[in-house]
């Protein structure tokens, strides 16, 4: 499996495109992305778990029910969310504009929205830029279709690999916006991959679930679990490689290249949210259960002190302990060991359940550098997990202390 | 009920002291707290939820175990936690000293400690002033109590109330900590109840209960479950009331007036969270049940987003719609209209599941003030809740980015 350039333009048959139509007043980049498959594709999607869905959530829920779909359309600059009919009717005349124009069935257009709650999106705007966003989808359009999607991101986010699967080469491409309100229930806002790869419905719906509890929903940038969250895969079987049908060998070979793209975007949305200096991993190895160590790394992640202290550059290992401690998970603290590994070395704060007299200048080396791993070693199994985030930082405060307005 | 002066030391029996005994380096305010009682007490206590349970939470955990205590030792400076056997040895030998000292047994007396986690106690600091600690008690004690427990608070925080119990005058007085660390499973770090009223263990540990899960249990500062956090009730049964033993009327005037001390120390604790500019008080009505009511209150007031807003007096209502939405309690979003309310006025913002468009300079002036409520009115039935909390601001990044060093 090697990493290639292209994002969602990387795989068989897929264009994109982004303009900008005018959506949020004074913003200069693009905020309508387009992308859209030559041929119908396997259609898959997981959603916010939050009880207020947006609007577009709603529609795009309906569309995707059969399994299928060929394009996506997405914006930035409001999130239609807490909109009510209105809204709804808004995000259904989006796909209706995009599937006129792409000569397709409004039912196979996706939508998805991010940006402020509760106010009426400009529908004008979105009529006025639909056409110039559909003549313009393009095998180079990545480029101009991940800016559309950014919010309160200091960096586009998309990544793509090629691989084997059944003696083709198959290839999954994606993009994805992060920043804030970002929580473990889907870690992102929106996410969107496309493959060439031959799949059917389920199994692509299997795969896209199974990878997302290992990577996106093992990302938290602030515990707020948003609106709009939706992460969709279509797949257009161009690559050749034989229909995957079942668990076989080539889902578990589709599964491996799934994760390594959404591994890395978590890696993106974890490291760019909102106002971060540092990405934090958190891995714990020896857990009695895969899922146990996820969500002992979760809570490390989560916790506003933790976040604060690796702001600080605080070897404060207590704050880690306290957070395994309400994780709900249940560990040996007397077999648990805290490893800071960074670029500038490795350093152990608690061993064994006993505090370490550590050598803290050589800690705040550690600590000082952008990608910082807290390491975890429990001695109650042999499973692994891991789960990414930032630090809690002034900047956080004040990007959300003024958003709206 | 009247609100009365003297916190712990306000009902009959009651003695408190602090000194400054040096247990980390540098600190000009008392680090030692002394509460006895002239008689045994009926004795209850809740602790923190967190796995990771500090050593003196296990100590006195066993202290407690029989009903009765008479005196609490408390420290700050130090958490005593993830500290191992010598840690609770030195938790055992600060009961001890105290109990020698006070001509107590030693099962009879609480420790509760509250600062930094992972680091062993100096037990020679409070074995040098465990001396003048007991001689020093008093009936005006309770000045020096409370600040001895004060960590980042920057404000001491206690109260007492004077009530009708069976034809009696009865006396409940308080004192807590709080500022960092604190989340809706125990609200507090530490809490001290002090009552005259006679009570049996067993209704002195229900009503404790009840009145924490409205009160303690509804705040949060930062989402964060301390390993430290216990809140200990002793009544000394002087003001001769009829000794209850159920729950009868008398029992419910213990909870109202209980729940009384409680709520202000709820308000006082998050009003002073670390770094805050504004209390944030959220009232829901109309819920299906109480306890619905309280969780959607309390998901509204941890927000990141919604607490970082209110520091930028912000009135991004769409972040507690979307707060509510992963409550996990479900509710009617067509039934749902949000108003503020501070000194300065009221403003509704979302009115039967429909945004407003409001006057957003009256709304910034409303948010300007430093208590706001945040009045969430619903249509799901007729019960409400209260929860607590407070904004989000650079100074609990700037407390928390370099607390322990």
């Amino acid at each position: 499996m090697t990493f290639i350039e292209g994002g969602v333009c990387a795989p068989a048959g897929f264009t994109a495109n982004g303009v900008l139509c005018g959506i949020k007043k004074g913003r200069t980049k693009n905020d309508l992305a387009l992308i859209e498959s030559e041929v119908p594709c396997s259609a898959a999607a997981v959603f916010t778990k939050n009880l207020v869905k947006a609007e577009p959530v709603k529609l795009t829920k309906k569309h995707i029910a059969n399994g299928a779909a060929q394009a996506i359309v997405a914006n930035s600059g409001n999130a239609n969310a807490c909109t009510g009919e209105q809204g709804y009717a808004n995000a259904e005349r989006t796909a209706e504009l995009a599937a006129s124009l792409l000569g397709l069935n409004t039912e196979d257009v996706l939508v998805c929205s991010t940006g402020v709650i509760g106010q009426q999106i400009n529908i004008g705007a979105i009529e006025s830029g639909m056409e110039a966003l559909c003549e313009g989808l393009s095998k180079s359009g990545n480029a101009a279709a991940r800016e559309a999607i950014m919010t309160t991101d200091t960096k586009h986010k998309e990544t793509a690999v090629e691989f084997e699967l059944g003696g083709k080469k198959a290839r999954i491409g994606t993009m994805a916006k992060g920043s804030g309100m970002i929580h473990i229930n889907m870690g992102t806002m929106l996410g969107f991959i496309t493959t060439d790869a031959a799949i059917t419905p389920k199994m692509l719906d299997a795969a896209l679930r199974e990878s997302a509890d290992q990577t996106y929903n093992c990302v938290s940038v602030d515990g707020d679990t948003s609106t709009n969250d939706t992460l969709c895969a279509l797949a257009n079987g161009l690559a050749g490689n034989p229909l995957i049908a079942s668990k076989n060998a080539d889902y578990r070979a589709f599964v491996s290249a799934l994760n390594a793209v959404n591994t890395r975007m978590a890696r993106m949305i974890a490291a760019d949210g909102e106002g971060a200096t540092h990405l934090l991993e958190c891995v714990v190895n020896g857990a009695k259960s895969a899922e146990a160590a996820r969500n002992l790394a979760k809570a490390v992640i989560s916790s506003s002190l933790v976040k604060a202290a690796f702001f600080g550059k605080d070897a404060n290992w207590g704050r880690i302990l306290c957070a395994m401690g309400y994780s709900g998970e249940h560990f040996s603290q007397e077999g648990t060991s805290v490893f800071f590994d960074s670029g500038a070395g490795e350093i152990e704060v608690f061993h064994n359940g006993v505090p370490l007299d550590f050598d803290e200048p050589k800690a705040k080396e550690i600590l000082g550098e952008t990608e910082v791993k807290i390491r975890i070693e429990l001695k109650d199994g042999k499973e692994n997990g891991t789960a990414w985030g930032c630090d809690l930082t002034y900047d956080y405060v004040k990007i959300n202390g003024d958003y709206r307005t």
